[in-house]
C-alpha cells in the first residue's frame, strides 16, 4: 500500500507559557500533523511524541515527494499497528527543535533578534505543557493513548504523571526514568564538540553566517554509535574495508574465508592503505555519511537543548529519588517496550519503571523484544514488537465509542 | 614501601627499520626504562608494553617527584606481582610515541622538518620489531615474559608470533586479537575531532605555534567514557549536581532519599542551573577535567597513529580470518586475563584468544576477573587479579636458572 499523504500544519499561541528554567515564552508556534478522523466522542486520539532528532512528521509522505516517510510510518498508518482507519494520530514537533515549532532559529519577539543561544532551555515537561494546550485547542479532552520511542517514551511517561486524567493509555518504547552518568556522558561528549567547534559563536553562528558543522558532525557521530548495538556494528561492517571502488589493493593475500571468532562478513583481505586520516574501515565512511547528512540540516542550539532535555527527565527527582512514589499520580494503564540489545537505553531501565507502576498497583503490559539492533530497533520493524504494539491498540479500539 | 626510584635512558639506532605500511625510518631513537638486574643466564628478562596513553615509565617514581609513579607501579616493584628482586622489568616507549622515543614531534633527517603528520603510520608488528631490536642490544636473547594490557597486550600477542623462539611467556590482559567495529567507530570519532580542529593544520600544527586542544579534549572524554562501565559511572558519578561550591540552589526540594532503582549516590537534590554550556552534573566536570588534562601533555599526531595501529592489529586477517591458523605459530605458554564489565575489550574477545591457543594445543592459563570498574580495570588494584599475576610469575621464577 503505498503511503497516504501528509501535510503539516501550524497553531500559533500567543497565552505565555512558563517554562521549568523559570523564562517564559510569551508567544509561539507549534508545527503538528494528524492523520484519521476524530470520532464523534473525541475520544480516538493518539498523540506521537518525538526523540531527539525526530518531528512531527510521524506517518505518510508528502505530496510529490515519495521518499518523505514519516520517521515511525512502519508503525502508524491505515490497517497498521497504530491503525489510522481507527485513531486520530497527532504529531507533534517539540518547542526548541528546528522543524516548524518555535525553537532557536527563530525571532525573539522581545528582542526581535534571532534566538539562538537565547533560547530558554526547554524540559519533558514544558513539552508536555505545550502539547496539552494543542490538544485543547484541538478539542481533546482526553487521550485514548500517549505514545513515544526513547526521549517520546519520557515524554509519554510525563504526561500520564501532568495530566492523569487526560491520558487512558501511555506505551513507552525504549525509554528510561532518567539517564544513567554514562547516557549524559555521551551527550555531554557531543554538546562540547558543538559549542567549541569556533564556528558556533556562544550559539549566536547565524549572525555569522556560518554552521557549527564539525561539532555537529562529532555529536552525530557519537549518537550513532549508541544507537547501534555491538553486535549489528560487527554484522553490518565488522572490519571490512572502504568501498571496493577505492585504489586497489597493492599485493595479494591469502584467500578470504568466514571469521568463526567474529561472525558477520568474511575478512576483508586486500591490503591497508595505512592512513591515519583517510577512510579505511566501511564503518568510518558510514559514521562520516551520517554526520555530513545531519550537519546538513540539523540545528546546533536545538541538539543542545534537546540533550539537555534528556538529562534533566528524572520524575523520581522531586520525591527523594522514589520512582514507585513518583508514578502514584499516574492513572493510565501501560505497555513498555524494549529491546535486548538496547545498551543506551537497557531493558533494565524499563523494568524499573514496571516494577515503580505495579508498586502502585498499576495495570501494565510489558513485552521485551529479543532484537539485535540496539536502540534503534524502536524504529525499526520487527513482526513482534509490531505485533505486541498491535494487539495492545486492537484492545484500546474496543474501548472507543 | 616507597616506590623505588625510576630513570629514563634513550638509544640510538642507525640501522634502518622497514614499516608495515612501506616506508622506512632511517634513523630513530628508543626510550626505555630498567627495573631490577638481569641475571648472569640474561634469562630474567620481562619486557612491558604500553596502551595508547602511556608510556616507557612504567614503575618506580623519578627523583624528587614523589607523584611520578609509573602507569603499573601497583603491579611491578621490589616483592610485587612481578617481583623486580627476581626479574629485570623492561619498560620502551613506542615509536610515534610523544615521550622521548621517534615520533610526530621529531625532526625527520630527510627533510630537516618536524615530521608531523608526515610521521609514517607504525603498526603493532612495527613496534614489536623495534622492542626485539633494543633487546638485542641489551644482550637479551629471550624474554622470560612479554607482558602488557589492551594495545599492550595485543604487542605481548604479537611477540608470540613474531619471535616465538624468544619468548617463554605472554601475559595478555584485558586485550582482543583485534578491534570490533564499535571500537573501530569511537577511535574514528575521536580521530575526527582532532583532524577537523582549525587548530590541527593537516598534522602541521607545530609550524603554526598551536595545538589541537579541543579535539584532544573530545577524543579524550570519549575515551574515558569507554574505559569505564556503566555500573561504575553510576557509583561514581550518577546524577550528582556540579560541584556544591557552585551557586546555591534557587529553592528548596523534598529530603533526599536513596534511589533504589539506580544505586549509587543519594539523589543530589539542589536546583538544576538550567543551562545548555554550564556544568550540571558532576560526570560532566570530570569529563572535562580529563579533556583538559589530556590535551595539555599529549600530541595529537601520537593520538592518530596509536589509534590506528589499534585498528589495524589483526593477525587473523593474513590467514583468512582464522584466529587458530594465526595462532598456530606461538610457542609460549600464556595467561590471559579479562575483566567482567569490560565492554572495551570484553571477555569474550579473551576467550577467542583462549580458544583459538587451545585449538593449537598451547598451555593457556585464563582468568575472568569479576570487577565494576570496566578497561580501567586492568590498571586498577584487585586483589584477585594481583594474586593471579604474582601465582604466574612465582611459576615462572622457578624456571629461571
Amino acid at each position: 500500500m503505498p503511503p497516504f499523504i501528509a501535510s503539516p500544519q501550524t497553531m500559533h499561541f500567543a497565552q505565555a507559557l512558563q517554562l521549568a528554567c523559570g523564562a517564559c515564552l510569551r508567544d509561539y508556534q507549534l508545527t503538528y500533523e494528524t492523520y484519521g478522523t476524530l470520532n464523534a466522542a473525541r475520544d480516538n486520539a493518539v498523540l506521537v511524541c518525538h526523540a531527539l532528532n525526530a518531528s512531527h512528521h510521524v506517518a505518510g509522505s508528502y505530496e510529490d515527494q515519495p521518499k518523505s516517510e514519516g520517521w515511525w510510518d512502519n508503525m502508524i498508518g491505515p490497517g497498521k499497528s497504530v491503525d489510522t482507519n481507527r485513531f486520530f494520530v497527532i504529531g507533534i514537533n517539540n518547542l526548541g527543535s528546528c522543524f516548524g515549532s518555535t525553537g532557536p532559529m527563530h525571532t525573539n519577539p522581545d528582542t526581535g533578534e534571532i534566538y539562538g543561544a537565547d533560547f530558554p532551555v526547554v524540559t519533558v515537561e514544558d513539552w508536555v505543557n505545550a502539547q496539552a494546550r494543542l490538544l485543547e485547542a484541538l478539542g481533546i479532552s482526553q487521550l485514548a493513548a500517549v505514545m513515544g520511542g526513547s526521549l517520546g517514551g519520557m515524554q509519554a511517561l510525563s504526561w500520564t504523571l501532568q495530566y492523569p486524567e487526560r491520558v487512558r493509555h501511555a506505551v513507552v518504547v525504549a525509554s528510561a526514568p532518567n539517564l544513567t552518568a554514562e547516557n549524559i556522558a555521551f551527550n555531554e561528549v557531543a554538546r562540547r564538540a558543538i559549542v567549541t567547534d569556533p564556528d558556533f559563536y556562544g550559539g549566536h553562528f547565524y549572525r555569522h553566517g556560518v554552521i557549527p558543522k564539525r561539532g555537529l558532525r562529532i555529536a552525530r557521530m557519537i549518537g550513532h554509535i549508541t544507537y547501534l548495538s555491538d553486535d549489528v556494528m560487527n554484522e553490518k561492517f565488522g572490519r571490512s574495508l572502504r568501498a571496493p571502488t577505492l585504489p586497489a589493493a597493492r599485493g595479494s593475500l591469502p584467500p578470504a574465508g568466514a571469521d568463526p571468532a567474529r561472525g558477520g562478513p568474511a575478512p576483508d583481505l586486500r591490503e591497508y592503505l595505512y592512513s591515519t586520516q583517510d577512510v579505511e574501515f566501511q564503518i568510518e565512511s558510514y559514521l562520516r555519511y551520517q554526520g555530513d547528512k545531519f550537519s546538513d540540516y540539523f540545528d546546533a542550539n536545538t541538539y543542545l537543548l534537546i540533550t539537555r532535555a534528556l538529562d534533566y527527565f528524572d520524575p523520581a527527582r522531586a520525591h527523594g529519588g522514589s520512582l514507585a512514589q513518583a508514578l502514584a499520580a499516574a492513572r493510565a494503564r501501560f505497555l513498555l517496550v524494549s529491546f535486548s540489545t538496547d545498551w543506551r537505553f537497557s531493558p533494565k531501565r524499563s523494568r524499573e519503571m514496571v516494577q515503580a507502576l505495579l508498586d502502585n498497583r498499576r495495570q501494565v503490559a510489558y513485552a521485551e523484544i529479543d532484537a539485535p539492533h540496539g536502540h534503534d530497533a524502536f524504529l525499526l520493524d520487527d513482526a513482534r514488537y509490531m505485533a505486541v504494539v498491535r494487539a495492545y491498540f486492537d484492545n484500546i479500539a474496543k474501548e472507543l465509542a
